[in-house]
Parts: C-alpha cells; structure tokens; sequence
C-alpha cells in the first residue's frame, strides 16, 4: 500500500467545511469522489484540519493511502480534473506509511483577514471581514502577545465540552497593517473547535476598546467560555499551511 | 442639477461588462438601476471604462446629473444597499458640472494578471489567467519598453475598423513579479476595444520565445490585427484607476 500526502487549496465560500457529512457538500466528500475516480478503489481521506463552513484554506494537507500505480506527479492533475474550480490539489507526494495528515501535524498556521473600512470590498468579499470602527492596533498587539504561550484556552472554544483537556500551545499570534487590511496570524499546535476566529474577535473588542488588557487575561485564566468575544464569521479564516 | 463622481469596485465574472445591454446583466445597467432608486428619478449614468464582459474594477468611475437633495458623503451607503455585494460604490463626490467621466478622463490604468504555473489557484482564480509555460521576463520587459509612447495601436485592436484613429498614447507598461505571478500595469490616455488584452497577449508571446523583439516592432509597425498575439482572456484584466 502506498501512502499519498496531498497539498490542496480551498475555496470553501460554497461548501458545509472540510469535513464529510450526509446531505451537504463539503471539501473532504468532494475531494475523495475526486481521488476515488482516479485511483478506482474506495480510500479514507485523512485531513489535517477540520475547517469549518465558509472557511478556505491555501494549505490544506491530506493524506491516502492506495494500491495505484499512478506517479505522483501526476496525481495533481488527474485529481483536479474531476473537482471543481474553488477546490484544487496544489501537490501529492509518496509519503511514509506511519504519516497521518491529521496525527502527525506539528503546527497549524491560519490567518483571519479583516477590511478595517465601513464600506466592504466587492472583488475580495469572499476572504475577509468587513469592520467599520476603527481599531487600535498597539493594544490588540499588547493582547496577542499576552495569548502566546501554552495555556488552556478553554475561554476560546465555541462551546465547553467538560472533561475535554483544552490546553493548547499558541507559538504566534502576529497582527500586520495592509493597506486598508488588518490580518492576524495564529500558528498554533492544535486548535480547539472555534478557537482561532473567538481568539481574533476577542481582540476586535480589545481594539476598539470594549474591553482592556487586564479583563482579557482574565477571561483567559476563567477558561470560561460565556466571557471572551464573538466567533468572527468564517469567510474571513484560511488555513495556511500544516507543518510536520 | 448636481453632478455627483462615483468611484466603483466590481467583482465582474457574472456580468455581460459595463454596457447597458437589452437582456443582459450588465455593471452600468444594475447601477443604474440602483442609483434611480435612490434618486427616485432617471438617470444618464456616464462610465470611464467600458470594461468587456468578465472585466473587474477596482477603480472604475462614472458620473450622474441629479436633482436629488441626499448629502454626496450618504451616495455610496445608499446605492450599496440596493447592489449585489459583487458590486461596491467606494465613494461619491460633488463635481463641476463640465465633468464627464469618460470624456473628461485623462489617463486609464490597469492591471493584467498572469499566474505563471501550470496549476490554477482555487482561491484567486476569476482574477487571473493561468499559463503554465516559463516566461522570459527580461525578454517581455524589453518588448513593454518598445510599446510605450504615442503609436498608432491599429494592430492591438480586436478587430480592424477602416477609417478609425488608433493612436493612442501609453504612458506605462510594467511588468513586475509577484511569486507565482506576472502582473502587467498599463497606463494610456485611452485604449482601444481589446488593446490591453491584446498587448500582454503578445508579450506572452514574446516571453515564452514564439516572437522575437524585432517581430514584434514589425507588428507594431504593421498597424495589422491579424499579426499580432492573442487576446489573453478577461478575468485577468482589471480597471485600476481613472486619472483627471
């Protein structure tokens, strides 16, 4: 049996996330129809990361494993002959068999994107999140450098599931002017469900005041999920890259 | 009557260009419509670009005569509320009443994108022209130098019309390398229907060593559509700026 990692770009704008469901179109469903096409034999796709709905990706890793003799080079361009346009495998590799796209991540690296103007843009609309007030930069810096770190960031999870251990390490967490764009960076061991958009919203208050310095630490040492900001919509996140 | 400036952002995939068109989906036709909602009577909607179908924006400019009393600073968020989000006004201004958007325009600027790999992205793909072969950049930098000044275009036209005057003067035509891409930045006095397509067209030529300098000097020269390279397609193109 042969072991295919698998680099692919998303855009997830029109999909139910990464994740296969009965009766919705997702990434993982769509993709696998795909590879099942090429390799004719049924295979489990492994992902790196379960992105939610409305949520893209750049780097996306996956893996399979199959009996085919395709060379793969040659993968990219047979897969994506049977996917969509929003959905395209940028690499495939031979990999080891132990690799497991999923279990085998050493970091995670998303960016959530944020247009700082009241009036949205039209052609990159899809990528990002338009917020009208203005935000103070230094501050939301101050409050990022304050999460980096392992801590349980259970505050920062959609929802508590109890007994769940959400201790997690947060390597960076950068915030760069672009133009009228405000992008944050997060590269991170694990993410819990919701973590990276509720870590980015919880410095959107900072930012614009609704909160200060002192009640986000806080809010991290409560690991209590009913006080941190809001889960930032999901077309403003794309998973970057997976490193192994 | 006010004579109120919009600058215009369009995301233009799902539309038949610019044009008011009988049946057609058109940028100028859904704007229109927008604005007499607003204004609450009809309009003459004047554009500086009469962008072709799949054709983007991200500075198109149009002016409008009205009667209407609405503050020029309450335009933009009035109109966007009546537009796709495929389709933003960026900003509206009170103009004297001799301008015209498209007479009155001084220089036009745009943009061509080249995503210079053999497999498209999935995120950015309405928005460039995927071309797998490697380009000569120095090469095509050269033949960008030779095409600036005022010339007689008649060659880079989609098709020959007897009697027109095709000279035209492009001030700038750069072409910069922006990882896997290729951007072409074109600024001219007025372009011919097709001409910016149609000059990046033949520096692909160029750059991939199907027409060498001297040829292209012979087409320039030749004033003959039928020499010159191919109309690359429109996704790539963008409107950028309108000068005054």
């Amino acid at each position: 049996m042969r072991n295919v990692k698998l680099i692919i770009e998303y855009d997830g704008t029109c999909y139910a996330g990464w994740q296969e469901q009965k009766d919705q179109i997702t990434i993982q469903g769509t993709l696998k129809a795909a590879i099942e096409k090429v390799v004719r034999e049924k295979i489990t796709l492994y992902g790196a990361g379960r992105t939610d709905a409305g949520v893209h990706a750049l780097g996306q890793t996956a893996n399979f494993n199959t009996i085919s003799q395709i060379p793969s080079n040659r993968f990219p361009f047979a897969i994506n002959s049977h996917l969509p346009p929003d959905i395209i495998v940028k690499s495939a590799q031979e990999v080891d068999a132990a690799f497991n796209a999923r279990f085998s991540a050493k970091w995670k690296v998303y960016q959530y994107s944020v247009h700082n103007d009241r009036i949205p843009p039209a052609i990159n609309r899809n990528f990002c999140y338009t917020f009208g007030f203005p935000l103070n930069i230094i501050d939301m810096k101050k409050g990022a450098e304050l999460l980096i770190g392992e801590h349980d960031f259970g505050a920062f999870r959609i929802a508590q599931i109890s007994g769940q251990n959400n201790v997690r390490i947060l390597k960076r967490f950068e915030i760069s002017c672009n133009g009228k764009y405000v992008d944050f960076l997060l590269e991170g061991n694990a993410f819990l469900h919701g973590m990276a958009r509720r870590l980015v919203g919880t410095l959107i208050e900072l930012g614009r005041g609704k909160i200060a310095i002192d009640k986000l630490k806080d809010i991290l040492i409560s690991k209590d999920p009913r006080l941190a900001g809001p889960t930032m919509p999901a077309k403003g996140l794309c998973l970057m890259e997976v490193r192994y």
